[in-house]
């Protein structure tokens, strides 16, 4: 699954500078990978930076995102969770360790194991296995292997989850969770050197009667395109291709467009029983599911994606630039980012304009509170000290992605009206101060329904 | 901090199977394993059973949580993330890469490499390096640490997020994610051999001023402890007590009464600056924070809980044991999950009594979506082709936690009548379908702020 991972990272990074288009706007990754750094969505800002780092982020080998990235992640991992909403009579939960004992068919792989077993190890070579050191076959043979899939966990879990499901199928096991991978470093001065990267990963096993894996995979390729395509600001920038693995199974590739060209987001793939009978070797009538009357052993389905490139993905469809407003000039040029609704990782953020200052933060803290109860996530913009102008607020809640800017004033005090400045319009209204959960609460959820 | 652990469970697992008393009512430790692998909770219930199993899961060495295990962590760690709800001004969610480089200055620890490169690298021992082959020490110091503990991690962010919080103090950090542990094997054949557990952890880094982190100290640990209580049947259970390191600096550990003894779930710690500033080799300005007027650099607090072991702590604490009914005979006890509504993995269960199949059906299907779209976990009874009686059906959801159990018959297609027999009371009551959704939120809302 991997393998084209590998390959579009080498091949597809000369440009890595280069502006690219996208949504009808010009998409410089240096700015706004500085942009992400800036506003902490990304991590790794700090000098010295890396050469090409959009690589790194891609491939999985940096230092993890800030806490808006954090944020847009987790709101895409829940919005993943509910994308299986309407299967969920079908669809259970599943989680699994990340290492496992090494497969004897298969001794490679990302080994864990402790630096002093290993050193140890290698000082007994050659000495008698009498002193109770073990040898290097015996350490490596109980060392650990870490998770490069989730499939494997998943599978492993499947006759007992049957049980659950009343043998019903179809019937699927969604995970999420790190896995491991291995980047070629093309660059190492010396060869064969890897390093390894990580990624979080979804997993839908879906677990289907033969007769219909082809229809579910038509319709989960469907499902799943339309899903990332709903959260973008230019749809067509997410794309599917097929494909045949070494064994003629057929699968389905969903990209994104990148201004360097596209990358691979999440893979489908119509596995059929093969692995299914490996986990279970001569047990197969464990593996048997309903399908109407007929008992049938299940052919698998995977619809692995990788959300952290979706975060990329997002933050290079959602950025748009437009003219700043003041000074017209196209250099001072204004950056928003656009992320739909559900994914934006901060839906207000509090500020406070003139008047009594005591009076306006306790306001502000008050609907903080009432706010945050109700699952809007808010910045407390109302902490900061350093007196700054409302445009120059604007045009950094505009990169932080925040949806809308309430401004607390002393006509606030007076009679309860605040103003409300929205990201995607910048039009500035005023409300009073009872509505906003209701405004911001149904602005979301309409929002996830369109 | 895992010193704790592994001393524990060298000295305590004698008793394992050894009844105990919690609640007021006897746990057998191998009855509650035995319905833990039943109803799904746990996994591992397959043949061959391990010896000691409560051993590898209170260490992590197991093959993880079944469905209901994986949702009342779930529970618990959404728990967690509220818990910090009243600081949330001041605490931001982050995360970071589960491994890193090898620190020079400790070249131990959990490594991560791939087996052809350390394969690779001893085939080339004495050879030239002419030829391009890494050498084992190149290997070595190329190979990745895996975690253990979030702390690293968190503290690496404290000078971005600092920025981000307006550089106030007090201020935190907030994650949870899995970590890795060594876990010595004393029965292993092989001196020195250990296996590697895995645990989800979750972290507070809280900094604030030095002249603060005592009364912090204590504070946290009020708080922490009734958080854990909070959700308890018998509060009791779960303790502290303090310690010392070897530096000498003051921290808690919290404990759960296991039936075989106390183990650790939680330690909360003072760490001063030492672990901050070493982080941030010769920039040290970078750190200052203001407190009122004063910069200071602060000091840490962290409290690092495991959320694997709450789990099997809260599945302890809330196996009750009641006369059956029926038989009134005590050797066919009935085993209810009390578990706190917040943590309940399924808050009610859908069951069709008699009347018409096809029509009852459409009556649960509509009901589950409404329940599901609001967030309340059901359990699709319905879907059940065995038939069994009612009183089998309460034995099973009791053993499930499922705090109601909800039937539609007939009557519910006559007036809208359906009924609702609650776990903990054992009580049936009638309601109308269109209340339940409004009267099950507020259940569990209630339970929550009690």
């Amino acid at each position: 699954m991997w393998s084209d991972l590998k390959l579009g990272l080498q091949s597809c990074f000369q440009e890595c500078y280069c502006s690219g288009v996208s949504g009808g706007h010009e998409v410089n990754g240096e700015e706004l990978l500085e942009m992400c750094w800036r506003r902490h969505f990304l991590r790794g800002g700090a000098e010295p930076r890396p050469v090409l780092p959009w690589r790194d982020y891609l491939s999985g080998c940096h230092l993890g995102f800030g806490p808006l990235g954090v944020a847009l992640r987790g709101n895409l991992e829940s919005q993943w969770w509910d994308s299986a909403l309407p299967f969920r009579e079908q669809v259970l939960a599943v989680d699994a360790p990340l290492h496992g004992p090494p497969a004897a068919a298969n001794p490679q792989g990302l080994r864990l194991l402790r630096s002093e077993a290993l050193h140890e190890a290698l000082q007994g070579r050659g000495y008698s296995q009498e002193q109770g050191r073990p040898s290097l076959e015996e350490v490596l043979g109980a060392s650990g292997v870490l998770r490069e899939s989730l499939l494997p966990g998943a599978l492993a879990q499947y006759a007992s989850c049957l049980e659950l499901v009343n043998r019903r199928l179809p019937c699927g096991l969604a995970q999420t969770g790190v896995c491991f991978h291995s980047v070629p470093e093309s660059k190492q001065h010396i060869k064969n050197l890897v390093r390894i990267g990580e990624r979080t990963t979804s997993l839908l096993a879906w677990f289907s009667s033969p007769r219909t894996t082809g229809q579910w995979l038509d319709y989960w390729l469907r499902q799943r395109l339309q899903w990332w395509r709903k959260f973008a600001v230019a749809p067509s920038n997410f794309s599917s291709s097929d494909f045949q693995d070494e064994k003629g199974r057929k699968g389905f590739n969903l990209h994104y467009r990148f201004p360097w060209g596209t990358e691979t987001i999440e893979t489908l793939k119509n596995l059929g029983d093969t692995e299914l009978l490996q986990m279970y070797p001569g047990d197969s009538s464990k593996l048997l599911g309903r399908d109407g009357r007929k008992n049938v052993i299940p052919h698998v389905l995977s619809a692995s994606g990788n959300l952290d490139r979706g975060v990329l993905a997002y933050l290079f469809d959602s950025l748009q630039l437009a003219e700043n407003p003041l000074t017209k000039k196209k250099i001072a040029q204004r950056k928003v980012l656009k992320l739909h609704p559900c994914l934006a990782p901060l839906k207000v953020a509090l500020d406070v304009g003139k008047g009594p200052t005591t009076e306006l933060r306790q306001v502000c803290q008050g609907l903080f509170n009432e706010l945050s109860e109700n699952g809007i996530s808010v910045w407390p913009g109302y902490l900061e000290t350093v007196q700054v102008s409302l445009e120059q607020l604007y045009a950094k809640y505009d990169e932080m992605s925040v949806l809308f800017m309430i401004l607390i004033t002393d006509a606030t005090l007076e009679n309860g009206v605040v103003q409300l400045r929205s990201r995607d319009t910048t039009m500035k209204e005023m409300m009073h101060i009872s509505r906003l959960t209701d405004f911001l609460t149904k602005y979301v959820t309409s929002a996830k329904n369109v």
